[in-house]
């Protein structure tokens, strides 16, 4: 096809002027303009920041469990939960029913105890309600995360490379929850507020905890609270075009330097929409994050009943228990992640 | 359509004599015929065992973190990943790809710096793979476990009652492996062994570890393993047609008596097939645990590398974090268990 | 469940007091209230008044090809195609794409003269966009045309009686197009005008063309033709949520006594919408034609095209030729129907 | 990727040479080896051969009919049909069930004539069971029929050039049948058989018929006939890994000089399998066919019953209508053509 704009596809096509070597790396094309994780857990890192998490580092994050108490931070995998408007909805499909068991029931006949069973599937968008975004999923013009190629991402097989499957053991660690909407006193922040890397600080600052190395950081904006009042479609097509808060381009060094593992919070998109005026890249903070970092980002995390009990006993800090799905060749995953304090 | 014995449709039908009362529960149907949990946490409830777990037993297993070690149970949710013959594979597909990226790419246009996205979604069969089966997989007659009615569960609606998102911040407590192939010096315990409860005791005894009150025990016949040296369709065929090492009849008071909160193995039922030749139900060990205990299945856990690290370390009992997928009315689900030690 | 009123779902269930015997007819239930054909064609009979087209019919209608003019009736199977909103979109996906054999390209290495292949899939609601309502679509109580029990119908098996496979060789005859809108010199017929049967019989006198035993009569209302100027959602939300034109409880004598074979229109679902205040049942059209008459009814008809060169040479008879999918145990079916001239 | 060989991937990738001009060709890349219709109907031509059915050819067919006999021509679209093995099969799926009214029944409630309905679905490849391979299915190098690139075709967008929607009139016209295997008088040429160009010829002669211009081609091998006598998975395995009759490179300049329309067959891909030993290409008929020529080629066509009447009558040429499902950018079509005596 081509493409002379973003988004816009034009007929014409003039091949790449880069090659990729053996590794499927490309040679001669795009390298961070920023802050970058290239080449710092090896030339054949597809994990990026998930490196950070260290077995210390998770054999603390247990420690953080006093109560004993679990919160499931995964919206519902249904028709009319919460997504990014452009993907389908999850569709779940009965292939078995217990109501196929009373028309054909053995109650009627002369088996007794008879065994029955029910069974379902589902045709999920990966990225649909809570996610995680995997390295795979976001490229700048053809090249991802430690300099991969696009073109190993295929409909024919898939992510040969950076597949979420080699996350299936990540994400296993230390949790803190930064409740901004809390902090900054509204029961959410508005579409197109760009969090400045001071509020993340000063939030820190408030609610007494620290936010280092290995860490993965929940971002709570209020927005998802929303969305729960909503009735008219035209109401939830408005709560997804209007934007929503989210980070800027001024929070990708704070970020960095923190180190963290990995990033959720709980919009569609964790970056502010729309963009700031003054953008030198589409979505900035995806690229930034995921091609240039390797850092993870986590969207439509349903945060507020965690929320609700840190501000009650004060401890914004827990074991976070969040892995992909384990589909080998996947861009992204749907999933359930899970606190426990 | 009516059923004159097991697995066999006739034409003809005749209603059932029970009712179905305003909560959604049979009247004058199916009773337990042997140990029951039926109203032991209330007549709403809809986890069964799971309740067993409590926050001071979250507590101890997050004690039990002792290296910081993960373990993915999990298989790949992927086409070729064993899974019982009769249910179709996962299909993972990509709606946007890298190779889209390329023929489409920035890098020939004048757009420095630009943003492509990949997507993909997967349909699932949410027995596929490692799994729960969900409270609603199996009815005893027309009845579900705590006597609600099977046809509470239909594909216009999905299971109304009992889906498996009401588990979705279960599963997550202490595990411990008992690993019976290694205990009887074998690679894999043969199809049609019917491991009897002493066999159980005796493991527990030799890996000096002790199984109790909402303890989630896994189960290691080794059945598993010899999967990966398949390669041809028809030695596929034969794995699952010869039958499976598993549990008997002689199991469910000992699994009764310990009261646990769930159990899982690396095998596709759990129960050793072909069945035992006096059975007085089908399939009576799913029939037993999902309908008169409520006590949740787990199948095709991955437990090798689990195995041979607990081997190692002598130790057997772990942290472990099995919620199911967050789909709201469904029977089951497709998981990735992460074991932490 | 049980039902107490239409599309009400209560928890409470009494079993019905019919039977159903051994060839799967229910006795003792529902039969038709008004004109009927329930044993016109056997007591086996799963096809309706399909039945009424012979290789006679079909002889004279190949008759009617006067020029070797093609028409396509079908709308696209695609995402934004008009689809009752109840029902997801289709959604084509490719398994195998142009754009990987690029990045895979042969031309890239010494094999000369490739062989590449493109495969795709669809997931497709079987009432998506242009349809036949097989017969098994739709019910009166739970008894289907003829008597069939609707317990026929599960999850587990799909339409084990009556599905539209046994169509597969039918709707192959003479169509009559009566375009009701022009007749009224009108772009459509406005939503809730129940078009009355003398409005039929003027529309037949003033298009001099008889309409007979065996045909498939096509009805345009032309609401469809509105269709293609809404823009937004909430457009499209209210073009189906107005209601339609459509016939009422007044046509179904003219229908029955002038033995068509099939009707179909450009309406989502033939019959006015909302339905006339004096109502004995829901939705009495659907009911009296495809339970009482075994009448297979088509909707979403895209008639505009045809309507024009009908319009133009005078002549509103052709060569239908219109069969479902083969999809053995479906109870409806996507098509694209071919009108010859 | 790269690909240095036939169906195998390497890591590394040169870009191509050639570029894509404005209208979405081809410059410097692959030109046809041998016949070619490139440019023949225009340089912006997308259906290749099927341009030859005009309407006086279509007029023609039309009287064809003498009967008014109908023959469906296309498997069942079923779990258990016949279809490529390295394609799943298709999965038609129930979203309202009649058990759902049976559980949910009016009958125990007190609205009487309660209108109830079923709904479902298919997930189906669309070269499953009978289908047409359409032009965008097939590519030499990455260069399509006249000259398109095969970039067109992407997963976010589908074939957005040569779909088969360009085709949703086509494939109307006059029939031949051509039984080879009666002619040979076997039940099935076997597999690897090459059909020589001068056996079409013989059976043209002994069947008394004429191919000319325009024509839509069907071959019966008797090979699919074989499939119904099979049971276990095995030999199902074995049907499709021994290969199959079919066309050698010889008929391809036949089938030029003929100028038909489209060609058809009862096996899974119309050429012969194994190869024949001298070949220059990989599937070189359908590289010549689809490619070179623009000439689509349908797959698992059901002719035997049709075969059989056409023996009886000693008529082999019937109007036939076999227009692709509607899916505006799909690469192939399931289908259920319809022959006409």
């Amino acid at each position: 096809m081509g493409r002379k704009e973003f988004n816009s596809y034009s007929t014409d096509w003039k091949p790449p002027t880069y090659t990729v070597d053996e590794r499927g790396k490309v040679v001669d094309g795009y390298t961070p303009i920023g802050r970058s994780n290239w080449g710092r857990w090896g030339e054949d890192d597809v994990r990026g920041t998930a490196n950070l998490i260290t077995p210390e580092l998770i054999l603390r994050a247990a420690g953080l469990v006093k109560r004993g108490e679990v919160f499931s931070l995964g919206l519902p995998l249904a028709e009319d939960t919460p997504r990014f408007p452009a993907r389908p909805p999850a569709k779940h499909y009965i292939t078995q029913s217990g109501s196929d068991a009373v028309v054909g029931s053995p109650t009627s006949a002369g088996d007794l105890h008879g065994f029955v069973s029910n069974d379902d599937a589902i045709d999920l968008p990966l990225q649909n309600a809570t996610q995680w975004d995997g390295l795979a999923h976001v490229q700048t013009e053809d090249t991802l995360y430690n300099g991969w190629w696009a073109g190993n991402i295929t409909a024919a097989r898939g992510a040969e490379i950076m597949g979420i499957g080699n996350m299936r053991e990540s994400f296993i660690g230390r949790g803190v929850l930064l409740d901004l909407a809390r902090h900054a006193g509204v029961d959410s922040l508005e579409p197109g507020f760009v969090i400045p890397p001071e509020m993340l600080d000063e939030a820190i600052a408030a609610q007494g905890v620290e936010v280092g190395t290995g860490d993965i950081l929940l971002l709570r904006t209020g927005y998802l609270s929303r969305w729960w009042s909503l009735t008219t479609g035209a109401e939830k097509e408005a709560y997804f075009g209007n934007g929503e808060p989210g980070l800027g381009q001024g929070s990708i060094d704070w970020l960095a330097d923190h180190d963290i593992a990995a990033i959720a919070c709980d919009t569609v998109g964790l970056e502010v929409l729309p963009g700031e005026p003054d953008e030198v890249r589409k979505l900035p903070v995806h690229q930034a994050l995921l091609v240039d970092l390797g850092l993870t980002i986590g969207e439509l995390w349903d945060l507020d009943t965690l929320a609700e009990d840190c501000a009650k006993d004060g401890v914004w800090e827990f074991l976070l228990v969040a892995p992909p799905m384990y589909i080998p060749r996947a861009v992204a995953s749907a999933i359930n992640p899970i606190a426990i304090k």
